[in-house]
């Protein structure tokens, strides 16, 4: 509430209240006082706005996924006239906005694309606190980081179906060059599949989405995938009394004679001072710190020591980086196009994460109420009366995908 | 329906009847009819046959593990007269009442239990197949081997809460060597913390319940695991066209130089000609045969290649290995008490497996209608008056625990 007055401050334009979603009076009562709803509430509560805006005949925006609830609505808002606009922030948004465009100038031109290939990813700006080894902090939903990539990552490499379920995702990454920027490394999204039809590219022969993460950030976070340190699906005992380094040997043998770094060394054929225990080490892991929660799952506990560390602090700036790889055949050849997008917060409140999740909306916004976007119904924006003028603006505010042709 | 009316033949004593449990008017004319129900049918079903013998007031006994939706029948199976025993077959069952047995012992004998390890196994007679290198075919639900371990493994050691997340659980194994019978391996079950209070065992330092396997088998299996073959989340793409090859392919990257087993061998650092891979090529799992179903999880069409061969031929034979594990405090000593239980099938019908789930159920029923049971609710055999005569009836029948004293 105060971080929404902050922003709104003594602006003519805008107006800062306080109403529960699931209170469905108060609800519709602010929601009938509007044009278009922006939603930026977590996803699972997005079908409550969703069922207001149908009734109030409101159009409604997001920066989440598509849930099958969302999909549900589809028939009801186009005949009702309504746009409800999903995925259109930063990834996913600005990821399927860049890529449709390129994607359509490669067809337009009379190229066949053969593979696609897009990461993005939140880091932390390249001189924000140097000693961290992860180069990463938290720059937006910490429960979603500790919870990635549970469940089986699905995709299309040279014509097969590729299935990468959890226990191996950190393990299979893609590494990613981005020029002027460095080495990265890439793991698979859940569900690359469902974007073939939605891109126009039935019959592609690679399509991979996935997340970008500093070198060495992957083979560590793996360590405490195998370990279970991000299982969600149990209270584990005895919390109020474990310090930091109690949590992780509650996931190792009982021996007496060594130490939890030893151990950990052990099982996982880790070199102490190699680039797994650096990380896990800068974190507090192994430290005989209280955690400081009366319970909790793996997951939470673990999000819980890892935001110790991991919480954004006064002038640090985090650094959001989008690589996408086209290649496609262009009368008889092979020829393949790389372009990036990288965007630099100005301190810790106004990062790069929100200005790229939150201008895209912004604009699409805009656009709604000035008669611009006739789409309706659900939709996310790989329609181009959508990504054409978002990303122009996006531009003219310096947010904008450098094309190589390699 | 034939099979069971084989076994019945022309006795005067049973009745061959086929009925759905999911219609509630044909079942509740069965059950009524009778004094008791021993339900053998999958364990996600005996709750519809709890209630039904809730309203026709009969005893109801089964071997499948109390779920919550069994306990919130105790107090009205309780206030009714009713017993609803379950957990009464081998595992659970013969484990509870032998391992009570022992633990009651060392108790009066005024010993302080510090451990208790369990591990019990369905394999094969060393003398059936004996070129099968997992020593090991399905002798009950293959469903339930397929999905063994999903979930976190819970259990107590040396004093500390102790979790195994299924990633790690087949790479984990305790070492067991059975007197006269030889070395085997296991794994964790899901939560061996549950019968802490229901053993009489809380204060105790180790309590872990598991499952016993050939030597080897673990680590061949850990490599289905770690590749996602034993998912059952998902739908697998194009199974109708696959071989068993393509099947494990789809979760291996794409390399055209390279061979499926080569593929595999480099990512999981395996010896093309090692024990893990000897495992999975004698299962068929590179072979060039068409898998033969039209869709499935990857649980599903790993039980049908599976099944291929590990379904019991004429002549094999099965074997039950059971092994206890209890130390304990007496006069200041620690003392070392291991017990073991072997049984061996007939033949590809009559098993091991079947004999010693079916007998405890039978000879429970036989003790209650007779009268000498007085336990009511939703119990487990963890009682005195239970598995004394139970166990004694079984050693008739030489199904008996040798105890030896370490």
């Amino acid at each position: 509430m105060k971080a929404a007055q902050e922003r709104v401050a003594d602006s003519a334009m805008g107006k800062a209240i306080r109403f529960d979603i699931t209170d469905l009076e108060s609800s519709k009562a602010v929601i009938s006082s509007g044009d278009v709803v922006i939603s930026m509430i977590p996803a699972h509560l997005h079908p409550l706005v969703a069922k207001i805006c149908l009734t109030e005949k409101k159009h409604l925006l997001t920066a989440s996924y598509v849930s099958d609830e969302m999909t549900s609505f589809h028939q009801e808002a186009q005949s009702k006239g309504l746009l409800f606009l999903n995925e259109s922030g930063l990834d996913p948004g600005i990821d399927h906005m860049s890529a449709m465009q390129v994607i359509n100038k490669i067809k337009s031109n009379g190229g066949q694309l053969m593979s696609f290939e897009s990461f993005t990813g939140g880091l932390i700006a390249p001189e924000t606190e140097p000693e961290n080894p992860w180069r990463y902090k938290f720059t937006w939903n910490p429960r979603n980081v500790v919870m990635a990539g549970q469940g089986t990552a699905k995709f299309l490499q040279n014509g097969r179906y590729k299935f990468i379920p959890y226990q191996q995702l950190f393990q299979r990454v893609t590494p990613v060059t981005v020029p002027g920027f460095g080495e990265y490394e890439g793991y698979a999204n859940r569900d690359s599949l469902k974007y073939l039809a939605t891109y126009g590219l039935l019959g592609i022969k690679t399509m991979l989405r996935g997340t970008l993460r500093n070198k060495g950030y992957c083979p560590a976070w793996n360590i405490l995938v195998q370990l279970g340190c991000c299982d969600d699906t149990f209270q584990l005992e005895g919390v109020e009394k474990m310090s930091h380094q109690d949590f992780i040997n509650s996931f190792l043998d009982f021996n007496s004679s060594h130490s939890v770094e030893e151990k950990l060394c052990a099982v996982f054929k880790l070199q102490q001072w190699g680039e797994e225990m650096k990380r896990l080490r800068w974190s507090g892991l192994f430290s005989d710190e209280k955690i400081g929660l009366n319970g909790g799952t793996p997951a939470q506990v673990l999000e819980h020591i890892l935001n110790k560390k991991w919480k954004l602090k006064d002038g640090d700036r985090d650094f959001v980086v989008m690589w996408h790889r086209f290649q496609f055949e262009l009368n008889g050849k092979l020829k393949e196009i790389q372009a990036h997008l990288t965007a630099v917060g100005a301190d810790e409140v106004n990062t790069a994460m929100s200005k790229t999740v939150g201008l895209p909306l912004a604009i699409a916004a805009k656009l709604l109420m000035q008669g611009k976007i006739k789409s309706r119904g659900v939709v996310i924006p790989v329609i181009k009366e959508i990504y054409d003028p978002v990303l122009s603006e996006l531009g003219e505010l310096g947010i904008k995908l450098t094309e190589l042709e390699i």
